[in-house]
C-alpha cells in the first residue's frame, strides 16, 4: 500500500477497536455518573486526529516481522493515553476547545451551569478533568495489558509505555519553566523536543510496536529521535510563518502563548538591541497584533534563524532516513512508510 | 508476630524500597527540573502514613503462601498511586496541607512566588500538581512491571490495579455530585464506598498480592468488601464525633465540606421538618460553628441514625470475618492479621 493509503486505512482499523472498547466498558457500568464519563471520553477520544502514534506502533511491529489484526487494538491504547495527555493538557492551557469541539473541562463546566449546581462551575470542570485525564490512562493499560500476546512482551512494552509517559511528563514541566526561567538555551529546547516530541511521538511507538513482535530494536531510536526532532522543528516553523487556514488557530497564538522556539531562540542571539525589544514586547504578549508578528517574522528571516531551523530539520531528517537504511527489518512497505514519513515531517504545511 | 508489629516492621520495609527507587530515580534524570520535580515526589510519598495498602499487598502475598522479600518492592508501587491520587485530590480539594506539610501545587505555588515568574502563581501551581500526580501514577506502574515475578502474574496484576484505578476514579466522580445533586441516597452511597473506599484500600491490596503469589483468590472479596465498607462508615463516624486532636484536622470539617454521609443520609430521613433545617443549614456550609455541630451531632444521635452507622459497621465486619474463616489459606499469621483488622476497623478512634 502506498503511505497515504496506509494512514487512511490503519486510521480506520484503530477506530474501530476504539469503539468497540468503549462499547464494551459502558456495558459494565453501574452508575450513571460512570456512564456519563465514560461517554465524554468516547466522544472526545473519537472524535478527530491522525492516530499518527496507533498507526506508528503498528509499523514498528510490522517493521520487525509482525503480522496479524491484534496489533491494531493494542495500539489504539496509545490514543486513550494522548486523551489522558490532552485532557489534562487542555486544563493547564484553560482551553475551551479542542479539535473544534469542547474540551472535557468544558464539558462539565457547562453541565454545572445548566443544571445550576452549587459551587464554583470552573472548579468543578477542573476537578472532572483531572479525573477523566486519570480514567483514559487506567483504560490505556487495561488494553494494552489484556491484549493477546505473550506475557513477557506485554511486561516490556508496559514499561515502555509509562517511561513514555514519564518523560513526556519532564518535558511538559520543562516547557512549562521555559517560558519564566532567562537561562533557558539551546540545549534546553532539544531536550524538550526530544522528551515531548521525538520520544513520546516517533520514538516510542515504533520501539513499543518492535516489544511486541519480540524484537530488541537495537538502533530504531537513531531514525525516530531525530526525525521527532525535526518533527517539532517544522511544527515550531508553521506556527510562526503558517496561515490561520492551515494552522486551525490565530497565527499569532505561538508569540501569544510565549513559546521560546528554536526559531525566536536563535534570532534573540544573533538580533541587534532595538530588534531584541521588538521580539521580547511580542512574545508572551496575549494582545500581540498581526503588525508585530510580521516584524518578529523579518527578524527571524533576516537574522538567518529561519534557515538555521530548515537546515537543522533538513540534517536531522536525512540522518534518520541513513539510520533507518542501515537497520536490518523484515518489512520492506513499513520501512517505505518510514522513510517517507521522515521526509513528510518536513514537507508538510499543516 | 503480633498485628502492630506487622504493621511496624513492613512500613519500614516499605518505605526502604521507596527510598531506594527514588535514589535510583534521581541518578538517571538529566535535567534540573526534573530532579527537582523527583525530589518533591520523594518527600511527598515519604512525609508519613500507615503503608496500609502496601501492607496489605504484602499480607494478600503470604495469605496464599507466597513468601520473601521482592514482594515489598512490589507493594511499594500502592504508595506512589496513593500520592498520584492525593496529589490530584489535594488539587482538586484546593487544601494547602497534607499531613501537615505543603501539598505539591502548594509547593511549586510558592517557587512561582519566591522566583518572581511571570503569570499567575495558583495555575502555575496545579499545573505542575497534576504533572508531578501523572509522574507518581508512572512510577508506580513501573516498579510494578520491573519486580521479579512472573510475567503472566504481574500482567494480571497491572491490569487489576488499573480496575482499582478506575473505579477508584468512578467513585470520585460519585463523590462530588454527591454534594451538588438531590437524589443522593443510601445506595449511591455505599456504591461510593465500595469503589473509593472498599475497593481501593482493601479488596485491590489484597488481591494485587494474592495475584502475585499466583493465586486466584475467589471468596477473599467477601471479606474485603464489607470491612472496606465498614472502615469507611467508622471514618465517618470519627469525622462527626471525633476530636480535633485525634482527627488533625478541625471537628466540623466533614460539616463544612457538606459531606453526605450515611449518618446524615439517614438523620434526614427520620429527622422533624425543624431539624431538618438545621441539618441542612450546617451541610457544606464553611462558616459551620461548634454549636451548630453539637445540634447536629444530638439529632444523628436522636434519631437512631448513628446507631444505625453503628450497628451496620458492626455487621459488616462479622460478615468479613465469616467470609475470611470460610478461605482455604496458607499462612495463619496473615490470616490473624486480618482478623484483628477487621475489629480494629470499627474500634479504632483515629
Amino acid at each position: 500500500m502506498e503511505p497515504q493509503e496506509i494512514m487512511r486505512a490503519y486510521k480506520e482499523k484503530i477506530e474501530g477497536c476504539l469503539r468497540e472498547f468503549f462499547e464494551q466498558k459502558k456495558k459494565a457500568l453501574e452508575h450513571w455518573s460512570s456512564r456519563e464519563a465514560c461517554e465524554i471520553l468516547e466522544e472526545y477520544t473519537l472524535r478527530g486526529g491522525k492516530r499518527i502514534r496507533a498507526i506508528l506502533m503498528v509499523l514498528g511491529y510490522q517493521l520487525y516481522g509482525g503480522s496479524g489484526d491484534e496489533i491494531f487494538r493494542a495500539s489504539s491504547s496509545l490514543e486513550l493515553i494522548q486523551s489522558y495527555l490532552l485532557i489534562h493538557d487542555d486544563i493547564m492551557d484553560e482551553s475551551d476547545l479542542r479539535r473544534g469541539k469542547k474540551t472535557v473541562h468544558k464539558i462539565y463546566e457547562d453541565i454545572h451551569l445548566k443544571k445550576g449546581f452549587g459551587g464554583r462551575p470552573h472548579r468543578f470542570g477542573e476537578n472532572m478533568g483531572i479525573i477523566l485525564g486519570d480514567l483514559a490512562n487506567a483504560y490505556a493499560m487495561e488494553i494494552l495489558a489484556s491484549s493477546n500476546f505473550p506475557s513477557e512482551r506485554k511486561v516490556k512494552a508496559i514499561e515502555k509505555l509509562n517511561e513514555i509517559i514519564e518523560y513526556t511528563g519532564y518535558g511538559q514541566i520543562i516547557d512549562i519553566y521555559s517560558g519564566m526561567v532567562q537561562e533557558f538555551g539551546e540545549d534546553d529546547l532539544l531536550l524538550l523536543h526530544k522528551y515531548k516530541t521525538a520520544r513520546y511521538t516517533i520514538e516510542g511507538p515504533l520501539v513499543l510496536g518492535a516489544i511486541l513482535a519480540g524484537a530488541s530494536p537495537e538502533g530504531l531510536e537513531n531514525y525516530a529521535i531525530p526525525v521527532g526532532i525535526a518533527f517539532q522543528l517544522q511544527d515550531d516553523i508553521l506556527g510562526l510563518f503558517g496561515s490561520e487556514e492551515k494552522l486551525g488557530k490565530p497565527v499569532t497564538s505561538d508569540l501569544a502563548e510565549g513559546k521560546k522556539t528554536l526559531l525566536i531562540i536563535k534570532a534573540l542571539e544573533k538580533a541587534s538591541e532595538k530588534e531584541r525589544k521588538v521580539i521580547e514586547s511580542a512574545l508572551g504578549n496575549p494582545a500581540v497584533t498581526l503588525e508585530q508578528l510580521e516584524r518578529v517574522r523579518e527578524i527571524v528571516r533576516k537574522t538567518g534563524s529561519l534557515d538555521y531551523s530548515r537546515k537543522l530539520a533538513e540534517k536531522l531528517v536525512s540522518e534518520g532516513k541513513r539510520a533507518l537504511n542501515a537497520l536490518n527489518v523484515k518489512n520492506q512497505e513499513a520501512k517505505d512508510f518510514l522513510l517517507w514519513l521522515a521526509d513528510y515531517m518536513i514537507k508538510r504545511s499543516y
